[in-house]
């Protein structure tokens, strides 16, 4: 069932450690089958060295186990809200990277300040606000993705261009295509928060990227008009 | 004799290189049998990629070597002070895991900034009070002990949920059920500590994490209603 | 057709990421044959592991492309502008390499503060002014390359004493006497970005290094004096 | 002639890519005969992989070529004060280590805080005055010692208890009892630079380790009443 999406859920969760986003089990990444209406997500706390296909659960979704015989990521619930609220959306990834998490920890977007963060990231990076404590106690991870579709909301995002979000005081989630690029956009998120995070602190006047060269750089790789890239794979990267 | 715990010491003592928790000979790490009354350390001095689960030293309470050729580390009677005031615990680290020593030598507790440092370690990671002269020029390492106890007394701390400290000036001691828990707290920690010292330099306007996440990442991984990881499994991480 | 040549620009390019320059197809390294006036460059947005000699693709000095069957890398025209305007230079390397293009997005140029930067940069490493609206929307690349040959006509540089610049909001770019020393000059800038942004934030009162000890250092290595490295290859490193 | 130190010499200088201390043919190692009066040292820009202990160049204490075809490192005068004016020690290292470097780029010792510290460096390690013009143009290498020498007078320092320096704008020198010994201050220097850098940006009110816990420390790893290793290489590490 889904075997295609499960090795490509297992190969995206693989790429977790060797782009040195994540240690331990910490992390998890899904893909969906829009067809099927069905989510393919990594079971909670089971080392990436010993993940299989076969180890990959399939839910619906509410959230059911419709496939597999281990619980799914502790996560699967803002997984699920994600995928509901963002219909573009093929695969989701969920790190604590630390560069990323320093902004979360500090409650701040990460602003854009170059063309690195302009190549995928349309804008600053938004930071959710602080969870409730109803929230938080009631049904966290829940409300974690609410929190993560209000602020979209809020703020008038495209889950397309801003393919990802850092939850206050948590970490970040990101999103693609499908979950090979969710892992890419999850590796760009964390170098573009390393560059930014001492850009501001060496230059305190520092200023945000000019919107047109915004445009410029994100418009080079995507949309009707990308010209980077191969023709058969401008799309992709 | 005891050699099921010499191979756990003896893996824990050469995950630390693995996880580029030490330098050289740096850092030890030690496990207990309860039942027997009997600690298992690592020889003080010797490379890494020399140790051999024979290397491994066998104390008693009183330090006396039971059973090994080797010094046992000078550390011992830092270790054995733990093991006496903490009885909950089975294994124990120390390191000069850069940024963790990074807090230690500014003299300075972790702050509890967001969920990474949750899931493990319950609030804030204390530092000791710096030693005095006599305790230093008297008995140091049993000192050592003794000021990590105390400031857990102070602090009203419980081992289980704060598996870690920071000595003053030196560097973090961590624990844990057995010797391969040790080092996972030990691993945590140094991620905890880099990505709180670049967050705090960051937002000088920083927060701690509200009292109702942190309870409710910790309470996720530990204790009776934890409901992450694999059910046969639970307990660990 | 410019076989060597083509060895030479893959060769450079596959140095980048084992020098940890870039990430996943970022970054590009051409190189030129000043006989044929042709330049071989990467293709634009293969992977690196994919890539082979035939890959790189041949154009002239209009952009026209002369042998491959890939798009020449996006930033072609920058590479061009360069190579008309500096007659001395025989290899052209682009990263967004972290460090470097922290200053880069600061909009600063990078202090001369020690005998490694003396060593291969004479002098400041400076950084461009911002481009129009009107410079990144109508020929983008090629006023990249613009402002850079301005910049260096601004400051009376001379490009084989100053073999890099930063590009403000964007990243580097690094020449020198071929694709190879392109890229030694793009490692050594990373490893002086990364060492100037520490020392300013340790120092606020820093200085920069003494004219004639930054004299010293670069003409050790560069132009007749040059006494350092072996007699039969003084000039290269 | 002298085989067994050109080894020695070799190892050393290849332990220095090894431990990320340089880049490129940057840094160097030598040892010294003090029987025959002899130094070996690495020849000047020849690649790490390419070295072999027949390429280490022997010279005399005044610089003259004993035996070797290749150039000796062009730092070989500033190694060759150190010799001269410290008797004790066998082995010398210099290289560009990037957190060392900082400190002697921004011109300041590196303060005493912790035992990492405290275990290798009795103190705080020194950085020199800049040289003045004269001294950089006439005998740059030679005069790089002298002001080593200089700094270690002036502030009473016994070369065995401060295994190392940072010069002025440039970088640091190590030595040891033998080439190896060297070696491993120059890993401990990098990683006290770095830890030190953080501590001081962490903590502005940041204090020195107290004299007593300094002593404990030093003494014991060195001396006659060192307790740290085994009773049959205290003296090492």
């Amino acid at each position: 069932m889904l075997e295609e999406l499960k090795q490509a859920v297992l190969a995206a969760n693989l790429a977790l450690p060797k782009h040195e986003l994540v240690t331990f089990t910490w992390g998890n990444v899904s893909g969906i089958s829009r067809a099927d209406s069905l989510v393919v997500i990594k079971p909670s706390g089971v080392p990436y060295e010993e993940l299989t296909a076969e180890d990959m659960v399939v839910v619906d979704f509410d959230g059911n186990v419709i496939e597999g015989d281990l619980r799914p990521s502790s996560d699967t619930p803002t997984h699920l809200v994600l995928y509901k609220a963002f219909p573009e959306i093929g695969g989701i990834v969920h790190t604590h990277s630390p560069w990323a998490t320093m902004w979360a920890q500090a409650a701040m977007p990460i602003p854009a300040l170059g063309t690195t963060h302009a190549d995928y990231f349309y804008g600053d990076i938004p930071c959710t606000r602080k969870l409730t404590q109803t929230e938080v106690e009631q049904a966290y991870e829940l409300e974690t993705g609410n929190v993560i579709v209000e602020t979209f909301a809020e703020l008038g995002l495209d889950p397309k261009a801003m393919p990802g979000i850092l939850v206050a005081n948590h970490a970040p989630f990101c999103w693609g295509k499908d979950p090979q690029d969710a892992v890419y956009h999850a590796v760009v998120l964390e170098i573009v928060a390393k560059m930014a995070l001492n850009t501001v602190r060496l230059n305190e006047n520092w200023a945000a990227i000019d919107q047109f060269l915004l445009d410029k750089h994100y418009y080079r790789k995507h949309g009707a008009h990308a010209y980077y890239g191969q023709t058969n794979r401008v799309s992709t990267h």
